[in-house]
């Protein structure tokens, strides 16, 4: 056998403005020890996660996370097997959780994994449902959001990983939920498939009367996840202690086309209407995992709540997926099989 | 003895627009009867309160509160002399506090009263650090300011009826707090006798140097009570997670000089940073009245939380007395003998 196992990965070769190109990426092939350096073990990654988020790693200045230096791989979540160990703790055919991105053959120190059970659920779920978006959507919701039942949930990008799993959670609290999704396909599935009450095309040229017409009680709760138009319709239909989980997920879309969250809200209407407007992300409430995988396993179990996965084959086609996604060109949680 | 007693009260003649002046109030007299109708009391003022949301009031449109109508009795915390009870529940000489405002023999519903034990503390505390602006500061800094020790709480308004109370409570926590008043006098009070760590003279040239030197570790709770141009300046200050109470009790400055709460937040630094930022009237929270006064009045048995009230003696008086507290000009709980 080889000493060495060929790591094909992709890195950023350039940082984007606005919306990036192929250019900004580029494939590299690295050799990697087959036997780890003591601590480690060496991944073979099932799936790879592609998530707006990304884009926000791309860019440098402050942010809530490390900006991606030029040259450095395209980070992300990952479900890898393990192929070989250095560590007490794992041992080969295991299957991790890791945040190794988008290469195919990583080493990765022992202490970043966390071991997934394949008789539980598909493990792709990982990295969406029972991963970072579903608990984006159970923490903010929950935390945040606060819903009880009879109160109108509003979710844009509705059709999406983190919406489509706040819209069902909100359903099962006994929350009348409105998505907003772009296109037919999208609002006939979180109407006809998820069971939200009311699907919206933000495309359609009446789309603020259908808004306002969609919540005659007004807008409990705003699950923000998008910025710029819609909320600037969703303000003034909210109501008295109103609540607007700010979602970190697709943080910073600016300079790309069709996000922004340049929109602002006076501290006057803040007060009027004693709103709660909160920013967060899913690493804030890492402490209630467990009450998640609980709840968020149970309700996928019995069919509760629904997911959709769109896999893309090739660790080539990531650049092109992750360019569509940005353009909302995707539909469902976009993993990568490289 | 007379079947009616004379009762004298204070009026909106007509809105102000902007500050208000003498020509926006009227005196008027009017007897009321000795024996008050069925399940109503007859009262004595022994002090009622001024508030700069007294002002917002006699503005017409939308609010959480209802606008006072031309020729509506100035309204208002009161604490009275029970004189004549037509209710089971009140008898003379008891001391309550109602909602009678600028009048001196009012009539109310024995509903909306509740008895005051003037053995705890001065009845006139029942308006001040132990009625609603020391509830306001309570509820809002615990509530959704959650203080840890170690944080850095900046608080405007400082020598305030509120901003005392909410400096004095976060120093309880374990805070460092930064004050902000006008004027040396309000400086000086607020860290020599009130213990605030910094006092901070926002007229000083270089305001905006010596909030950022008084932060070194930034800012984790801003208590809003002002709007405007401090806003402006914590903004850039506030840490990840930081809290911002927005308060209701000077809500309404928009048009007042000095004050406005025209400022606003972007959504981005909301999410950047995972700022909470909410709004919130004192009533809001009135389930936590028992915790309250049992909190709030253990310190201020202990010299824990101290609080210093303006007296205006005489009815008259009451009209400048509240245009000086919209210009900033009184300097404690400004409370009218009548």
């Amino acid at each position: 056998m080889a000493e060495t196992i060929l790591n094909r990965r992709i890195v950023m070769a350039a940082r984007p403005s606005g919306m990036p190109t192929a250019e900004n990426f580029r494939l590299e092939e690295v050799q990697e020890p087959r036997q780890p350096p003591q601590g480690e073990v060496l991944l073979k990654t099932l799936f790879f996660s592609l998530d707006p988020y990304m884009r926000g790693r791309m860019d440098a200045g402050p942010s809530y996370a490390q900006a991606l230096e030029p040259g450095g791989v395209m980070e992300g979540g990952s479900v890898c097997e393990v192929l070989a160990s250095s560590s007490a703790d794992f041992s080969p055919g295991d299957i991790v959780l890791a945040g190794t991105g988008w290469q195919t053959h990583p080493r990765a120190s022992a202490k970043g994994l966390r071991r997934i059970d394949p008789s539980l659920a598909p493990v792709s779920t990982a990295l969406g449902i029972l991963g970072m978006p579903g608990m984006t959507a159970y923490t903010g919701l929950l935390n945040i959001g606060t819903p009880r039942p009879g109160e109108t949930l509003v979710v844009a990008a509705a059709s999406g990983a983190v919406g489509s799993a706040v819209g069902q959670i909100g359903r099962i609290k006994g929350c009348r939920v409105v998505g907003i999704a772009g296109g037919e396909e999208k609002t006939r599935y979180i109407r006809d498939e998820l069971g939200f009450d009311v699907a919206l095309d933000h495309r359609a040229p009446d789309f603020a009367a259908q808004l306002k017409a969609a919540c005659p009680d007004g807008i409990d709760i705003y699950f923000e996840n998008v910025g710029g138009a819609v909320w600037d319709l969703v303000r003034p239909l909210l109501n008295n202690f109103a609540r607007v989980p700010v979602c970190g997920l697709i943080a910073q879309y600016n300079g790309v086309a069709g996000g922004g969250m340049g929109s602002a809200v006076a501290l006057r209407s803040v007060l009027v209407k004693r709103l709660r407007i909160q920013g967060f992300i899913v690493s804030d409430f890492a402490a209630q995992r467990e009450d998640f995988l609980r709840d968020m396993g149970g309700w996928v179990s019995s069919g509760q709540v629904k997911y959709r996965e769109d896999v893309v084959e090739g660790l080539e086609n990531a650049v092109p997926a992750f360019i569509g996604l940005l353009q909302g060109r995707n539909f469902g949680k976009l993993l990568v099989r490289p």
